[in-house]
């Protein structure tokens, strides 16, 4: 086994093939893989063992189009033709922050939306650069496509900016602020990374191919799709949550009302992660979004230049220091409410949610809402008498 | 007596005169005017009877420069003859908001700094409209003197909007900003309110006479220092706190990073009302001091438009509820220290800081503050053998 192949070439396609079988994140296969392993998860859904009804009706039609084994097999032909490699969490060059989409994860089970906020099975990555260690000094640049001429001054200067003082540059692959910011760090002869929804050998939008190439050359492409898989609208979105993800905190530069930039911003929030965003002109449209975030989320936090950033990410090891990184039980990610039910219940048998809430003193609809989540992450079981302990190997 | 000379002669000569010997807002003259009245007050000035050294220096050297009852007689004809007027907390046109500057002047007394924050003691006032009718709903805008093309645009928006929608709107006479503002008001034919740091009948600057008059046909022009008076320069910072206490909310347009509408912000958090600011382009010397506050200061809300700035006023009534309006007795104002430690003094007799602090459980430094604080505010007296309580008309 080489290096480049650590944790085995049959774990390594299966990943690649359960990604080709349901969309990167998605919550129900993340979990099936922190339990049983990638292979193991694989087989369940190749033979139909799929408890999520959603998840298989997913994976049915995915199946008529194809074998995943094989897509998975041409994918990493495609990529060693290309210069591309696949990376996985048994690489050494896996970036961990990304595992704390878990707690993304967790939030979205809870309020039963979100489906694909889960860490990323695997990466393909293009570029010389290790991957972790290219992302451990990163920040995510982010913001419209249709920046003004304000918004992509902003970029090229926070991008040349940061990558002159030896930050990574994250960003998308789109025109405007995501354009700008790659352009500024590569003018400053610093590293950029272009966090794509495509396969890293489709450039998307065309008009940015030969930004891509430099970017090769200078940085990386990373994407969780395979190469030749198509930019595909709902894949922005789930792209977002791994650029907030593998960085160490996000700047908001221009973003109108329903900008997807505002997207990635709530992701680093809601990953406590340094969630940045730059005001402008209250005339400008194309400001309205970020003004918005500003006034709604306490937590966000006003900056106007690179030193404001640099404060701001340069935290990041005393602030999120109790966030641990790195693979985690479930049940360490439980608040104390849900933690109270599943002490409540008992070793054998089933009780019912009146009873749980009157035991832990948690309000009924707070209860049931627990129940839910906790019956999602296969931590209890519903019985016709109530909910019982899933079996041990579960906990 | 005539309505408009509520309280009587002597007690608005004695006011006008007060403010001729010490600035408007020193706090040591507004505590012996709530505890003696404006007559008493004055005979003590006159006659030395003056506990406070550094106020015993200022009216010594005002007495040298001249009579303050001739004083006030003179302004007051001036005012007369100008078609001004004096208006005093006696009279029912008076501002009971500008009141709630005893919480500033007290937290100044506690910290020793800000000598002029105590409330004023007379306001001259030029226009039709009364005073505290005019001034009930009402939102100051201000911001930069050397203000943009943004500034100016949206200081005239503002102005207009508000004015449109039935606010008046609170400035001082300044070009930039201010000016901006009161003519975006005219415009919409709303009344606007000018206050400023000299007399009501010199326009200043020069260049913005022509404004003032129009100010005077439709709004008012009101300022705490005699027809007559000089633009001094810390006039103006004197002024500022007026400009806060006197509306339901500030809002700030555009302001550099020493910029003196930066103060008047800072009064309004201080007084705990709507502090709103507008953000601008990063790249905008006139917006640094702007972004400073709303980094600094989580209170200051941000704001891109009127209807921003409705919601954040239109609250007053209910957020600001708990904080009362009018007179009060200054106990009332203390905060769990301080009165605990009043509380631990006996009814005859004194004790030492270091009893007192380990009666109370107040540490001792913070035991010294507040006794200076409660000596300041004549609640306590200091003996060779330690604070005992003050006389009873002062508790």
């Amino acid at each position: 086994m080489t290096a480049a192949e650590a944790g085995g070439r049959p774990v390594r396609l299966a990943r690649a093939a359960l990604t080709w079988l349901a969309e990167p994140g998605t919550r129900s296969v993340h979990r099936m893989v922190e339990r049983d392993g990638p292979v193991t998860a694989l087989h369940r859904l190749l033979t139909g063992d799929i408890p999520d009804d959603r998840l298989r009706a997913a994976v049915t039609a995915r199946l008529a189009a194809g074998d995943p084994r094989r897509a998975a097999e041409e994918a990493l032909a495609r990529a060693d033709r290309l210069g591309a490699r696949l990376v996985t969490p048994e690489d050494e060059e896996w970036p961990a922050r990304v595992g704390d989409l878990r707690r993304l994860a967790l939030a979205g089970a809870e309020r039963r939306v979100d489906q694909e906020t889960a860490p990323p099975l695997c990466l393909w990555v293009r570029g010389v650069w290790p991957l972790a260690e290219t992302l451990d000094r990163s920040v995510a640049v982010v913001g419209s496509r249709a920046a003004t001429d304000y918004g992509g001054h902003l970029g090229i200067e926070f991008g040349y900016g940061l990558a002159n003082r030896d930050w990574t540059v994250v960003s998308g692959g789109a025109f405007g602020v995501d354009a700008a910011a790659h352009r500024g760090a590569l003018s400053a002869g610093g590293r950029t990374v272009a966090v794509l929804a495509c396969g890293v050998d489709r450039p998307y939008p065309m008009g940015n191919a030969a930004l891509f190439e430099r970017i090769v050359d200078t940085g990386l492409l990373v994407s969780e799709w395979a190469p030749g898989a198509e930019p595909l609208r709902p894949r922005f979105l789930i792209r977002n949550r791994l650029i907030a993800a593998a960085t160490a905190g996000t700047v908001l530069v221009e973003a109108a009302a329903r900008s997807g930039a505002i997207q990635t911003l709530r992701r680093a929030l809601a990953l406590r992660r340094p969630a940045m965003v730059v005001p402008g002109p209250v005339t400008s449209a194309m400001s309205v979004g970020a003004h918005a975030l500003l006034r709604e989320h306490p937590e966000a936090r006003l900056v106007t230049g690179v030193p404001h950033i640099l404060e701001e990410v340069g935290r990041i090891g005393v602030d999120l220091a109790p966030l641990e990184r790195g693979p985690r039980h479930p049940r360490d990610l439980l608040d104390d409410e849900a933690r109270l039910i599943l002490e409540a219940l008992p070793r054998r048998g089933a009780l019912g949610p009146d009873t749980l809430a009157a035991r832990t003193g948690v309000a009924l609809r707070a209860a049931l809402r627990k129940l839910s989540m906790l019956e999602e992450l296969d931590l209890v079981v519903r019985h016709d008498d109530g909910y019982a302990l899933a079996p041990v190997r579960n906990r």
